[in-house]
């Protein structure tokens, strides 16, 4: 498998890597997409570009062969999803200044981040999602990035607590069950803002572990993920966490915004978005399989270990069973690593033994909550929230 | 803090940030160590320059200021200590094809890095941390590097354990107390191996949470850090952690190679180094302040969080004490982030109300077996296993 890795580190041999794709059978949109090897966007030059497959300047995807064993996704291997071009990278070159108008609490004020770094620190170990991670499985090809599964990664972030903000500002006004974040993008002229500005509302339970983040990973937040200041909302689709934030606001009604009101809705299929369907907020079950083998090649007989992840929004990951037969029978995986607390996944292996062969190796995970992951999507026009342990199988070939 | 870390993060103010690290009264060799700026050496070009202190082409030191609240430390910002010049990067480019001879076991053999894979996988967090770190709070001024805080990080590394490495080939032969790692540098012509070859010998309990591992915080370890294959004793000093581990052998006796025999000594002052002195093996119980603030700068008066890291070897950390007075009173910090194992070490954080003024802040960690660490450095000739609280303590102005 590592050769595998090695091989598709190496630029120049990206065609031989697109062809063995090809022949694995994994599609064909993926195998376009090595072929096509895009340069990655100015902004995220410093990435790792091997580990990566660059759907757009906006879209960045981890390759799953990059995914490693260590609980903790490199920033340089992350993935990027932006629903507008990022900001100017001068408001990364002096984080201190950056500021946040926190509203809709009896105190009401525009802190600077220094301001914020004194009120309080905790950190937090997440699994950050695209709500769309998983949407190339679905065969009704939803417009939007396919992603297969690396729209995902787990990260440290460290901020303050949205909870001690509010606090020192004299707590949330009465009457405000929505906590509304609102990106600092610079917004296209001409059009109305609510069209395009980045602006979601999380019932006000997700205040609770909720962070103002201005480090990942142990390092201040790049600007492609946010820098200098991020809302972290644990258990809750990436776009929930928004950049840049400049805006903080306790509100008595979810925003009008149209990435609101009628983005990231579980819109049944045939039918249009609208606020009355359920908005993609918390994260499900979720596992997948990462080696052997991530994106092309086959695997030697004798002893292997199957690897991968699993996670399960606010719930805690409880256990994992692994499948080499595409889900007649199932064998239950161990956890390793260290358990860095309910948001973050859980790494998990189990050693096999395989003869020469084809094999389908699928993962199943349950929450603690006792919510097992689905054999089955659920379909809806905008391909989010796939969690379905068949569309992320892993058809292999021992030789 | 943060704006003083954004300074030193560009280079063209480097000079301006020695002036402040002289009038904080930080030690004239940190002073000339930054306006030195010695360059990256190449196999280390990818590393976060500004985040580091170049001391020389095999010694880089994470600077205090750099160290995040994120629980690990990211590659671009470990530390490197060598005690040869690195091996050819051609290592690192074809891992599953290096090879490591398992000796002193019922059937030794040499097994390559795509075997080792298929026999297990485990990942573990560990406080790195040079012997030699704190050698530049000694006023003996020993040779060698002189390190403040900044050769240690906390990483996570993925590998198989040792014992089922050992297991496979039918395990340890009757009589071996120790194991004795080798590493894979290249030696220079001329000269007797066993005065320069990096051989390091353990007790064999060391074999317990032992890896040989291949991936360093999510990918697969750099060259600069040891990588294709690295000896991981968890709650060992840094140099017992074989870097390009070529052979792994249970041995009847401790090597006699130089740096086993007289190097990584406790010798007392005034003494020659000989093997009937205790070796730099397990670290003990220690801790350090972060922020505010790290190299250099003042802090703003009013509310500030006092934050550091504290670590104890293989016992895990239990508590922390901060003082702002220089030690005559202290106050039990509160950890924070996920307790990643007892080889981690544990952030913490203590809020405070500074006024105007000049303040002495020190940080006492207690580990789960009592020890407390001391206030005073134990002697030696080479400078070891400082731990002491006094040492590591900072002076800031509050303005």
């Amino acid at each position: 498998m590592t050769d595998t890795l090695t091989s598709l580190r190496r630029r120049h041999l990206l065609a031989g890597s697109a062809g063995a794709l090809a022949a694995a059978g994994l599609g064909s949109w993926s195998t376009s997409a090595v072929a096509q090897a895009k340069p990655l966007p100015p902004y995220a030059t410093w990435k790792d570009a091997d580990s990566l497959i660059v759907h757009s300047a906006n879209t960045i995807e981890t390759r799953r062969s990059a995914f490693g064993s260590s609980g903790i996704t490199p920033t340089d291997r992350l993935y990027v999803r932006n629903n507008l071009p990022a900001p100017d990278a001068a408001i990364v070159a002096h984080p201190d200044v950056w500021e946040i108008a926190i509203e809709g609490v009896q105190h009401p004020r525009t802190l600077q981040l220094a301001q914020l770094k004194a009120l309080g620190l905790e950190t937090v170990t997440i699994v950050l999602q695209c709500s769309g991670n998983g949407r190339g499985y679905f065969p009704s090809k939803p417009s939007g990035t396919p992603w297969q599964v690396g729209a995902a990664g787990c990260v440290v972030w460290s901020g303050v607590p949205v909870r001690a903000v509010v606090e020192a500002l004299g707590g949330v006004n009465p009457g405000m069950p929505y906590m509304t974040g609102t990106g600092g993008e610079k917004l296209p002229d001409g059009i109305d803002p609510k069209s395009v500005v980045v602006e979601r509302s999380l019932p006000i339970k997700a205040l609770g572990d909720a962070l103002l983040a201005w480090e990942l990973n142990g390092a201040p937040i790049p600007l492609a993920h946010g820098g200098p200041l991020r809302l972290i909302v644990p258990g809750y689709t990436g776009v929930n966490n928004i950049k840049y934030i400049k805006r903080l606001a306790f509100t008595p009604a979810e925003s009008q915004a149209k990435i609101m009101a009628h983005g990231y809705r579980m819109t049944p299929p045939g039918a249009k978005a609208d606020p009355s369907q359920a908005s993609v907020l918390e994260m499900s079950i979720k596992s997948w399989i990462n080696a052997p083998h991530g994106d092309a090649g086959t695997v030697a007989s004798g002893r292997s270990q199957i690897r991968g992840v699993a996670f399960a929004g606010t719930q805690g990951v409880k256990r994992v069973e692994v499948s080499i037969d595409g889900g007649k029978s199932w064998r239950e995986a161990r956890f390793f690593g260290a358990n860095q607390g309910k948001y973050a996944w859980r790494e998990f292996v189990l050693p096999v033994d395989l003869a020469p062969g084809s094999y389908t190796i699928a993962s199943r995970a349950t929450d603690n909550a006792g919510n097992v992951q689905p054999e089955q999507r659920v379909e809806n026009t905008a391909g989010y929230n796939n969690n379905s342990w068949a569309d992320h199988a892993l058809k292999i070939t021992v030789a």
